[in-house]
């Protein structure tokens, strides 16, 4: 098929944007793309390739933009329940007890997920991935901890691969069992963190072993944060995880700096992610790096927080920036990353190309997969969007809907946009 | 038709809800509301409607809430072009001169929109429009003010006519030649003070006199800000479409206090609106009053400000606080009242409910329109939305997307919501 006359070919041509480089959208006028399968052909000008090729299915794209499928590297999309009689309590003043005491907080969707079947789960995440799809992500990590025991937590993957398997959208997914200390080792993160090492981490081994090339291999990430895992815990639980040969993923400095990011940096995890509190010396440390810096600024937007992810210091520092949304039933409920986009130029200070490509390129590379997604180049694989606007600026720009007008995964094409009958 | 079986059927039954009793949903569990034509005719529940009317057609709204259609009461939704390239040179650092040496700023839209023929402004508007009704705003303010001279004015006007003959929005004209100091009186805010006084407000007249019956009477509005229109010059603009029979709104203290809420309080205005640097004594003055006030949280949140309209203070003082979406292309493109909704709870601190409230049953109170639009009695018009959540209290809690699973406007069923294919 041949996507052609593009009033804007973004095709973030290159490697992944490492600090000021940040914002290269490589973007061709009257742009085409040629895909072939599952894979990108050729890119060029319209011009050329509709002479060229005068024979491919035609997909006329005038007067709108075309671009990579959004990557969403930070995702907690599964889960059981919902937190909505919490969000009203917190704002009708109640403290944090009266809402622990009325089943709020992040054990109430630990119970809810525990109590969910596979099937249940399975129905409430694909309304999840099915708006976060149709919103421009082709591709979306999502990490289990909602279940803190080892039974729910494979579940958990387990639904994660029923759901990939069904598609159209592609998961990549990230155990999580260091999400927060179970119930069962209340007051005991140390014993928590010996049970994730010894009994968890290698039933993960064994559930990856039984399914290998169904799935990409999981990402073993830990919520290094005061009340969860301190450094050491997240070291053991961390190194455990290399030891089996899982890649590696950090929750840090989303409201204490306990070092993650330089943990993460130590043990080559493939990002930290949070990154609100970051110390001056942990942010040189991403600098120096090929740990990508994962700013998710729905989370400060959801809790009415001021301070983000300091953008500018980490691109000074020459780090690798992407951006996530962070989706999940406390912090941040919106599948919808052009909202994220819009977040981060307000927030985070970005440009739209420096969200952009923060969104794409390089939350790619914050999955290791800068080789397969992430930009409109020869080879990669054929995630698209074409945007019903003229400009790319408008993402960013405008906020809280839909600029959507098709997506294509692996080559297949999924028509958004419904004209309003 | 009869819709039946919603899990919540929100009435938001009464007058509007003035102070602390904001938020006041009035809950039917298990509810129904049977429609005859254009109207509501019953609301109740749904065993007792179902036995009641057995031959009506129905609409299974089990597991969904059911609520008014959203009234949105402040936008600038016509204009003529865009300013995606201005976004992205403020978050570049550009000073405002270098802005509009670019072609950046507010003049820059009312250019574009004089030079867009009456049927361009028909079309760019028409795909707004689109996007507010699919997302619940089953009636819509829109003011002209970006033409700034009489005929583009009046063409704005007609524009508004024939789109909300074509609906199935509604629409309701303001006319808001007092938007800015039209490039013509540059540096003489009050020779165009007389010139709106003497000629445009005429011409306003004289067309409402040819179209009445066609659309609801045009409000006239007025920027009474530092850098627009002084208080004085606010006031001779008022009192003078007053005069002519117009009903009045005020956009009062977005950036300066000049005692723009009082001004519109003195004058029976149905609404001041924006409200972020208001003084207390404007505050008791709207307390006081039936004129409503119309917080706009989009606009600080577009603009990444700090303060908000201080919803508490407005409440205390036993105000009647109404929600908008202020759409428009310089600080605030969103078309989702929804998300307007989520940023009102994090940054305004209402709470759903009391969200809800204000942009329903309070925002149809700040168009004058209480009798007809914004709650589910009978009688009223039959504007209604049906969500696919189960709880009110996912908007608010929830954003970025489209909750909406259907909207029926004076009766009429439009599905929202499309499942992938």
């Amino acid at each position: 098929m041949l996507i052609h006359s593009a009033a804007q070919l973004l095709t973030l041509a290159g490697p992944p944007q490492r600090g000021q480089h940040l914002g290269s959208l490589s973007i061709i006028e009257d742009g085409a793309v040629l895909l072939e399968g599952e894979r990108i052909a050729v890119v060029g000008p319209s011009p050329e390739l509709l002479a060229r090729y005068p024979d491919a299915p035609r997909l006329d794209a005038s007067g709108k933009v075309v671009m990579p499928g959004f990557v969403d590297p930070h995702t907690h999309a599964i889960w059981g329940g919902d937190r909505a009689v919490e969000f009203e309590l917190k704002l009708e003043g109640k403290t944090y007890l009266e809402i622990l005491q009325s089943g709020g907080g992040i054990l109430s969707t630990v119970t809810a997920t525990r109590q969910a079947s596979t099937a249940s789960l399975i129905a409430q995440t694909r309304a999840r991935l099915s708006q976060s799809f149709r919103h421009g992500t082709t591709t979306i990590e999502v990490k289990t901890g909602y279940g803190l025991d080892t039974d729910t937590e494979l579940r958990m993957l387990d639904a994660l691969l029923a759901l990939h398997q069904e598609g159209p959208w592609e998961i990549i997914p990230t155990f999580l069992g260091a999400h927060a200390v179970a119930p069962e080792y209340k007051g005991d993160p140390q014993g928590y963190t010996d049970h994730i090492c010894k009994v968890m981490l290698p039933a993960l081994a064994q559930w990856w072993q039984a399914h290998q090339g169904e799935i990409s291999q999981p990402f073993v990430d830990v919520f290094c944060e005061t009340g969860a895992f301190d450094l050491e815990q997240s070291r053991q639980i961390l190194t455990a995880a290399k030891q089996l040969g899982f890649p590696l993923k950090v929750h840090a400095d989303e409201f204490d700096n306990l070092g993650g990011s330089s943990l993460a940096v130590s043990l080559g995890a493939a990002s930290a992610d949070h990154l609100v509190t970051t110390s001056a010396a942990d942010i040189q440390a991403l600098g120096r790096s090929d740990t990508v810096a994962v700013g998710l600024p729905g989370t400060p937007f959801g809790l009415a927080h001021q301070e983000y992810t300091p953008a500018k210091a980490i691109l000074e520092a020459g780090g690798t920036l992407a951006l996530a949304s962070d989706l999940n039933p406390g912090t941040t409920w919106c599948e919808n990353l052009q909202t994220t986009l819009a977040i981060a130029c307000r927030y985070m200070k970005l440009t739209p190309a420096q969200a952009i490509a923060a969104a794409t390129v390089n939350s790619a590379a914050a999955l290791g997969m800068q080789d397969r997604l992430g930009t409109l180049e020869a080879d990669k694989q054929a995630d698209l969007l074409i945007l019903d606007v003229p400009d790319y600026r408008h993402l960013g720009y405008r906020y809280g809907i839909n600029l959507v007008h098709t997506v294509i995964k692996k080559g297949m094409t999924f028509p958004i946009m419904q004209e309003l009958e």
